[in-house]
C-alpha cells in the first residue's frame, strides 16, 4: 500500500465491519459436508446503503447475478448473503432459489427483499436446497457482531487456503473513514471477472452514481487484470455498500473527495486481488506484470494479462526458469495493435533486478541472479514496448502440480 | 480417416516420401547435447514443385518465417531445411543465419537458394552456430533417400514422444496420388497455429494458387483448431510442396479433382493434428469437442476451441470428473455471439455415450459410466447449441502433472 500511504490512507483492522455500523457474521450452515467449514455469510448496515456491483462477463450466468441485476435496479441494498459450496448455476429453478434466499434473510432482518444483495459460490450444476437457507439463516443472524468480519470471509472460501481480508482508514472533511473488504478466490480467475467474490463496505457518504462509477473504473484495474486460469466463472461479483455513517459531505462529483475515495478503495481492491492470485489454486509464486511504453492502457492492459495467463510462462516462474521467450511470446500474441521489436524485459523481486531481453533480443545474463529472483515467492516481469507512453500491471500465479491436483478431483 | 475412405482415399506407408520423388533424411548435427537424438532434417524434390506455406499469427516471428516469405513470393520451392533444439528467434542476426542455412543446403544440393524452404523449432533466444549447418549439411544431402521419411520425422521432434507422419493414396485420372506428411508439437500449440511444424508432400500436379487456396482453407479447421496450452509460438511453420509427378492434368481450378485433393489432404493434417494433440505435452488423453447447432462456422470454432482450451476442463478430464459444468462455462465465455441457454452437452469415448446437461441445466446422469467413458484416452465432448446449423470441431489434450513438469525444467 505504498501509493495509499502517500494520501494518508493507512492499512486497519475490522475489515468489513472496519466502516461503523457493518455487522457481519460466518456460520457453518449444511451446504457442505465438513462441519468446519463456515459456508454461509451475511453483511448488513444498520441503515440503508448506496449500492453498486459488477458482474461476470460469461454469457452463462449465475441465478444470484439476475436476481442482484433485478434487486440494484434502484442502486440501493442494506445486506448481503453468500453461500459457498454450492454455485446456483444452470439448474432448474435457480433463480427462485436466490429470490426465496433474499426473502428469507430480508425476514430475518426485518427488511425488504429488494434490499438483499445474493451470492452463490461452487460447483455449478447441483442444485441449492431452499431448506437449508431456512434453518441456517435466523442463525447467522444470530450471530451478527461488529467484528464479525473473520467469519464471514471464511465462509465464503471455497479452495481458497487463506481469506482475504483488508479496510484501510483515511480522512474526509476532518472525519475518518473506512473501507473495507473481503475477497474469495481461487479457481476460474481471469479478466473480466473471476470465480471470485468481492465484497467492500464503507461508511463513507458517496452518491449511488459516483459509486457505481468509482466501482466500474477501479475493477478495470484490479478484479479485470487478475488471472489464475484463464477461466473466466459464471458467478462473479463484486458488490460495494456505502451506508453514509461517517456524515462527510457526500461525494456527488469528481473532485478531491472523490479521487481520494478512488485511491482508497484502489488500496483495498489491489490488496485483495493480489490475495486471490497469491492464493491461486495450487499457487506457489505470485506474479506481477507490468507492462509500460505502451500506445494505449488498454493495450497495456491486454499485453500484460497476456503473459500473466500463458501456461508457458506459469510452468517457467513455477521451475524458476528464466525462460524469457515465453514472455515475449505471450506478448506476441496478445491481440493488440503495437510494435513487438524494441521490447526490453526485466526480471525482478527481493533478490535483485535482471535486464533478460533488449530490443526484442536476447542479452547475455547471470543464470545465478536469474535463479536466485526466481526462487522468491513474489516475482515482477516488467516488460517495456518502447511504443508509447501508457503503463498497466496484471496479477498472475505460476501453474504448479498442486493446480493440476486440485482441478483434476474438484467435485469428489 | 474414415470420411476419406469413402472416396477411395487409403492410408499408405512412407510419409512424406510417399509420393513419387522425395527424398528425405533425418541426423543428428550438433544442435543437442544428446547424440542420440536427430535434429537436422532435410527434403527434397527431385524436381521443382509449386509450394505454399502459412505462418504462425505470433507477432513475434522466428527468423525462418522472414526468410520463407521472400522465398516463397514466388511459390515455388524444392526443399525443407529443418533443425530442431533452437528457434533463432529474438536473436541478433537471426534473419541472416537462416539465409546462410538456404545458401548451404543450396550449395550441396545444386539447387537456389531460393528454393529452399527454412525453419528452426526449439528455444527462443539462443544463437544458432552457423559452422553446425556447414558440417551437417553435406551429412543429410549424403543420407537422403526415398524411404527417408523416418528420419525427418524424428529429426524435428523436440519435446514430441512419438513421431507425426502419414501418407495417403488415392486415384486422379486414373493414376494412383499420394499425399504424405510429417509433423512436430508439442507444447506451445494453439489455434492460429502451434508451436508446430508440418511438411506436407505430394507428387499431385495442381497449381500454385490452388495449392496455395487448399492450405489456407486446410488450416481453419485443421491446424488452427488445436490446442494444447493456449501459447501460440512463434516459429509455426505449415509448408506444403507439390512436384506434379503424377503427370495429372494439373488441377488448376475449383471441381471435383480439386475437392478429391482437400479431402485427402485433410485426411493427412487431421491425422497429424491429432497425433499433435495425443502427443501434447504431458498430455494422457485427447479431447475432441464438436459444437453442434451453432449460427456459423466460425462461432463454432470459437466455442469448441474455447472449451479445448480451458484449463479447469483440461485437470478435470485428466481427473476423470464429470465436470460439465465447467464445459458450460468456457462456452459461455467464448467470444462470440449466441445463445446460450438451450446447450445439451454429451460425453462420449469407446466406452459409451452419456448427456450430462440438456438445456443448459443439470440431468440426473450415471455417474459410473461418466467415470468409464473418461477412463479411456480419447474423449469427444458434443456441445449442441440449437442456435444453428453449423458444426466445428476442435482437438486438445488434457493437462496433467506432467505438463508442468516438463514445462517448469524446459531450457535445463
Amino acid at each position: 500500500m505504498k501509493k495509499a500511504n502517500s494520501k494518508g490512507i493507512i492499512e486497519t483492522e475490522g475489515g468489513i465491519c472496519a466502516p461503523k455500523g457493518f455487522k457481519a457474521a460466518g456460520i457453518h450452515c449444511g451446504f457442505r459436508k465438513n462441519t468446519s467449514k463456515k459456508d454461509l455469510a451475511l453483511i448488513v448496515s444498520d441503515v440503508m446503503c448506496n449500492a453498486a456491483a459488477v458482474y461476470t462477463q460469461n454469457k452463462v450466468q449465475g441465478a444470484p447475478i439476475a436476481v442482484n441485476k433485478e434487486h440494484l435496479k434502484d442502486s440501493r441494498a442494506q445486506a448481503i448473503i453468500c453461500n459457498s459450496g454450492i454455485a446456483n448455476t444452470c439448474v432448474p429453478g435457480g433463480v427462485e432459489i436466490s429470490r426465496e434466499t433474499c426473502r428469507l434473510a430480508a425476514d430475518a432482518l426485518g427488511l425488504d427483499a429488494q434490499d438483499i444483495i445474493v451470492a452463490s459460490t461452487g460447483v455449478i450444476g447441483q442444485p441449492l436446497n431452499i431448506e437449508t437457507f431456512r434453518q441456517g439463516i435466523p442463525r447467522a443472524v444470530k450471530k451478527l457482531s461488529y467484528d464479525g468480519s473473520d467469519g464471514a470471509a471464511k465462509a465464503i472460501m471455497t479452495t481458497d487456503k487463506v481469506k482475504k481480508e483488508v479496510a484501510v482508514s483515511f480522512h474526509l472533511d476532518g472525519k475518518r473513514c473506512c473501507i473495507g473488504g473481503i475477497a474469495k478466490g481461487s479457481g476460474m480467475i481471469n479478466p473480466n471477472m473471476a470465480t471470485m467474490l468481492s465484497f467492500i463496505t464503507t461508511d463513507v457518504a458517496i452518491s449511488a452514481e459516483m459509486l457505481k462509477y468509482a466501482l466500474e473504473s477501479n475493477v478495470v484495474d484490479t478484479y479485470n487484470q487478475i488471472s489464475i486460469d484463464g477461466d473466466t466463472s459464471t458467478n462473479d461479483t463484486v458488490a460495494i455498500l456505502a451506508n453514509g455513517l461517517v456524515g462527510n459531505p457526500e461525494i456527488d462529483r469528481q473532485g478531491e473527495a472523490f479521487d481520494l475515495f478512488c485511491v482508497a478503495l484502489r488500496a483495498v481492491t489491489e490488496t485483495l486481488c493480489r490475495g486471490i492470485v497469491k492464493d491461486g489454486e495450487g499457487a506457489s509464486k505470485l506474479i506481477e506484470c507490468v507492462v509500460k511504453g505502451a500506445p494505449t492502457g488498454r493495450i497495456a492492459r491486454i499485453v500484460s494479462s497476456s503473459v500473466t495467463q500463458s501456461d508457458l510462462v506459469k510452468t517457467a516462474i513455477f521451475g524458476e526458469d528464466a525462460n524469457w521467450g515465453r514472455i515475449l511470446c505471450a506478448v506476441g500474441y496478445a491481440d493488440a495493435d503495437f510494435e513487438c521489436g524494441r521490447m526490453d524485459i526485466t526480471l525482478s523481486s527481493a533478490a535483485g533486478e535482471l535486464e533478460v531481453c533488449r530490443g526484442s533480443e536476447a542479452v547475455i545474463f547471470d543464470e545465478d541472479l536469474a535463479k536466485k529472483i526466481l526462487e522468491t515467492d513474489e516475482i515482477k516481469i516488467v516488460i517495456d514496448l518502447h511504443d508509447g507512453l501508457k503503463e498497466a500491471v496484471a496479477y498472475g500465479c505460476d501453474l504448479t502440480y498442486n493446480y493440476v491436483r486440485i482441478n483434476g478431483r474438484y467435485r469428489t
